[in-house]
């Protein structure tokens, strides 16, 4: 059997999210069946990032098996060629026997993607989180910091987290403003269910002036879920980038060079 | 009766068009049924551009008559809180009874978004058409420059198409990339069936090296839209601006500063 891994994309919009499950669609049935047609057998998916329902990915990893003939390029105009139109693969590779898409990575990337102005913009509702009071991007950026290095994020663990520790490593965390949009983008080793969603909703208070800093810091050493605001909503939520080792080699995702900037101007 | 203006925005994928018609959704059934809640009468709404089936607007400007004693952020908070996520509304305002949003529009500008490399973004496949060849935008924009001025538009007209005259007048067209992305835009007075779409189709066969300026000017003189390269798809064509006298106050479309440059980088 040789091991095989991709990056993919995907409009998180209309799936239960990307484990498979007993009710609805998700990512990972999908992708299994797209690529169980090209293989010619069942071919089983492990990804980097269980993703929820309705988060996004422009730099999903997954690996699987398979010992059938095909080549790179089979399985790239192969997947392209079936999947639905809201998944995509940008590159699939052989890897080594010892590389598996949740184990080997060591770092995870996120990004948040906010409309911040007082109406929506209808055609990006589906990528984004309208959130119409102004919000200082700069306030938020320095209040985020205080969640950098190893921390204990019970405060913005989601309920039915699974996770053995609460424990997480965050080594960059930004926010940035572009007119109408905000973004919050965090880098950690792994996260906790509802994580960058729950760390969203607590920046979200400091951008309207509800919180600091010192309330941020005070929100995470109390470990308390039930004191942090609400949850963001999932369709703002990318999973943009998973990173490994060097030597297995796997690509970047496809860099966003200002998609729609090009876009009414 | 007061006159009132708005201007909307939508994502097309889910609508046979903007104009009301027998079978399927449309967008003006859509915003004709939430302002007619809020006027508590039925209120009528004429658009500057009939945009077709799954093309989308950051800048459809509307007009509607009413009398009933609604502020303009009766309007808009009604019409933001009652309506599909997959339409919004900028702005709305009292204009004078002359203002006709078809009649008194002087200039319509549409971008068409193309993502431009071997294998799609699926978070952004609604809202725009992969072209997976490489193409020259450069050389698209040069050729693209044929089409500026007075011209008889028939080469890239749709069967159905119903204008009384095929000649219209494009003052602007620029090709621009970056990186994935390629999108036209093209300023005119007016637009017929498809005119777009198909300067699109025959300005991508410019940009995959398979025709040139005098080509296209060939196409253009030819009047014959059996000449036309296939019309492109709706989901990339947005309608980006409606432009009026300046005595009628109607404000620019939201402007896209970059939205999606926040994400992944």
């Amino acid at each position: 059997m040789r091991r095989w891994s991709a990056v993919l994309q995907y409009n998180g919009g209309a799936y239960r999210g990307w484990q498979s499950q007993p009710h609805g669609v998700t990512v990972q049935q999908r992708t299994e069946r797209v690529l169980s047609q090209i293989a010619d057998h069942a071919v089983a998916v492990h990804c980097a990032g269980r993703t929820d329902a309705g988060v996004h990915a422009l730099g999903q990893v997954i690996h699987f098996d398979s010992d059938s003939r095909r080549t790179p390029d089979n399985w790239l105009r192969g997947f392209t060629s079936n999947i639905a139109a809201d998944i995509s693969m940008s590159w699939v590779g052989p890897v080594e026997q010892e590389f598996h898409a949740r184990h080997r990575c060591c770092r995870r990337t996120y990004t948040y993607w906010i409309d911040n102005a007082p109406q929506p913009l209808a055609p990006f509702a589906g990528l984004t989180a309208h959130f119409p009071a102004p919000l200082d991007a700069e306030a938020m950026h320095r209040a985020g910091q205080v969640f950098l290095g190893e921390h204990d994020f019970s405060a913005l663990r989601a309920a039915g987290c699974q996770a053995s520790t609460p424990v997480r490593c965050i080594d960059q965390l930004q926010v940035v403003r572009r007119g109408r949009w905000v973004a919050l983008t965090v880098r950690a080793n792994a996260f906790l269910l509802h994580m960058v969603r729950n760390m969203v909703g607590a920046l979200r208070y400091v951008g309207s002036g509800r919180g600091d800093a010192g309330w941020v810091a005070e929100l995470l050493a109390g470990r308390d879920r039930s004191q942090c605001p609400d949850t963001a909503p999932a369709r703002g939520l990318f999973l943009v980038r998973c990173e490994y080792p060097e030597r297995f080699a796997i690509p970047a995702a496809p860099e966003l060079t200002a998609p729609a900037g090009v876009l009414g101007g």
